[in-house]
């Protein structure tokens, strides 16, 4: 009983499960490996946790694990470097599949090997955390930080099919599941009206983790994600509106040097801020932001930022964000709930008055 | 006066140059660079010959330059950073267009920065090497080399254009022409009969760098490996025939550091060692044999491997190449002059009779 979404990409198109106890359902990643050999890659913490059982699911095959250090600070070409150097010690060949089983970080360095070992070879994502599920293991997006900047080394590179359990959140964390819920809400946000009111309306039970609410919140926002992909994926324009929300997001994380905050908190920051320049840039209603502000607090995400952070030092790291297209900063701002566009049109001041102001006009 | 080819990849389809003094005709450029911003990565061999004229080409552009060391022990990915570093610190951007002008080795560098700068920016090849004219700059193969294997970092990722100035080769060293006529030679075993015999009957022009000839001879390979690369792209079957005498040759270079021969030096040891086995193999005729190895012979290139090199080694090391597909060993024999294939069933007893014996059967 598991939903499924397809991901319309050609030659390059895949399936996405959203449901309970898939981790154990070799339908769901048997189909989608070509050869013999599967190099699993999981994290020092998702490992005891679920290792085993993806084990015992992909027991005809010769299975291979390699351990990685969590967080985003690990998320490095070292990292990387080590995953590599483990696939050709086990001497994997141009027909392995590489399997990602974890959060974000797993997934973007697993995806990134995947899309250079041998000049590519296949991989699945099974991602372990709610921020995984509805985002990053969606899209073909890869990659590893460099100390300059966040994902300034990548590749885009689709997986072969997306298996998310929502039976495996149960041990997520309480503060890393609403850090997936701050993604979810941006779904609503930037393309979906009325998935921002099912939200407003049903944040009780998917804050309770009740399945049939996680299910649906979880495919809806997959689904989202895949009909933006579809239209553009490599991020020539519509795709970047995905990133709402990130470019100050990105910057809050490089500034914290990513102690701070998790992605999807400092997402939640970030989203009361594009609301906030939104209404200053007389694209948005007060009521519309003050709604997006309402529920990220409703869903026990931060809505400012804690402590100092100057506005200068924003700016600066702003600017050598990926998003700056010759000279000129693109940001993603919502016209209203449900609708965002990229401009690179905002006004300096108009940014300043937000990074200096917090979430002023959304309260 | 250049020649154009083009090769037909859809959206990724690109032209090739080839002639006299394109370095300094800025239509070849222009067209293909979309930003402002550009970066040309070079060798300190090359920018002391050709930074001058090829900055004074782009000089409508804001360009910035990053020399690194040639040669391939320094394809690596301590190399590949330097450039990453050096973009991220002038502050390229997404629209900025990357130009590689030197070797095979700047080549594959500056490609797999330009796959992975960013999750992808754009890149021009200006090969300033016969082999990197007639081979590595065509057909998107980027990456660097690992401790345990040549390539095995990489991506695929087609150039804006090619510009193949055969002006340049006057400066190469004979050597390394030479090793460039070894890649020529190979496509005339591999799919056209007629080319090789061009070769046997003009190769005293050829060495000779006569223009006319030269642009020809570049202008057929290209046009041969454009065609095998449209047919197959990622390398999927058939573009394997392009490794003709390449499992042996890569053995070879891995087993003496990248010492002792140059690229297209370890390639004609292999083609003969290839045409041994084709014989042996029951593939092709001692004549053709002969004809191959006479001409590599004829060309001022090695036939056989200078001292000893134990069987052993040599099959253990073809065994963690690329080309192993679930535990076979793929190679690539030839029928006849202008017909190759690739084949996974080669015995490993013919395998070791070719590695033993030299070049016997061709003699």
């Amino acid at each position: 009983m598991a939903e499924r979404l397809d991901v319309d990409l050609g030659d390059r198109a895949y399936p996405i499960f959203v449901g309970e106890d898939l981790l154990t359902d070799t339908t769901r990643f048997a189909p989608y490996i070509d050869g013999q050999q599967v190099f699993v890659v999981t994290s020092e913490i998702v490992a005891p946790l679920y290792l085993d059982a993806l084990r015992d699911t992909l027991s005809g095959f010769d299975l291979d694990v390699c351990i990685i250090s969590d967080g985003e600070r690990n998320k490095t070409l070292a990292t990387y470097l080590k995953v590599i150097d483990e696939l050709m010690t086990r001497r994997h060949n141009r027909t392995t599949t590489l399997v990602a089983l974890g959060g974000g970080v797993v997934g973007d360095i697993t995806g990134f090997v995947a899309a250079t070992y041998q000049r590519g070879v296949a991989f699945l994502q099974v991602p372990t955390t709610l921020l995984a599920q509805v985002d990053s293991s969606v899209g073909g997006k890869t990659g590893v930080n460099h100390p300059g900047g966040k994902n300034m080394i990548g590749a885009f590179h689709q997986p072969r099919c997306v298996v998310a359990d929502t039976s495996v959140l149960g041990s997520l964390p309480r503060r890393e599941y609403l850090a997936g819920i701050a993604e979810i809400i941006k779904y609503g946000v930037i393309r979906d009206a009325e998935f921002f009111a099912w939200l407003e309306a049903n944040l009780a039970v998917l804050l309770d983790q009740q399945p049939a609410a996680l299910v649906y919140a979880i495919g809806r926002s997959c689904a989202i994600k895949a009909e933006i992909v579809q239209a553009d994926e490599r991020e020539a324009g519509e795709r970047a509106v995905l990133n709402f929300g990130h470019s100050f997001g990105h910057a809050l994380e490089t500034l914290t040097r990513y102690e701070t905050y998790l992605h999807g908190e400092a997402v939640a920051i970030g989203m009361v801020m594009a609301a906030d320049l939104s209404v200053r840039a007389g694209w948005m209603s007060r009521v519309d932001a003050r709604r997006i502000r309402d529920l990220i607090e409703a869903a026990g995400l931060p809505v400012r930022v804690a402590g100092d952070i100057a506005t200068e030092q924003m700016l600066q790291t702003m600017g050598m964000d990926k998003k700056v297209v010759d000279g000129k900063l693109r940001l993603v701002l919502s016209r209203a709930i449900g609708c965002a566009e990229v401009t690179d049109e905002v006004a300096e001041s108009m940014l300043r008055a937000t990074l200096g102001s917090g979430d002023s006009l959304c309260g």
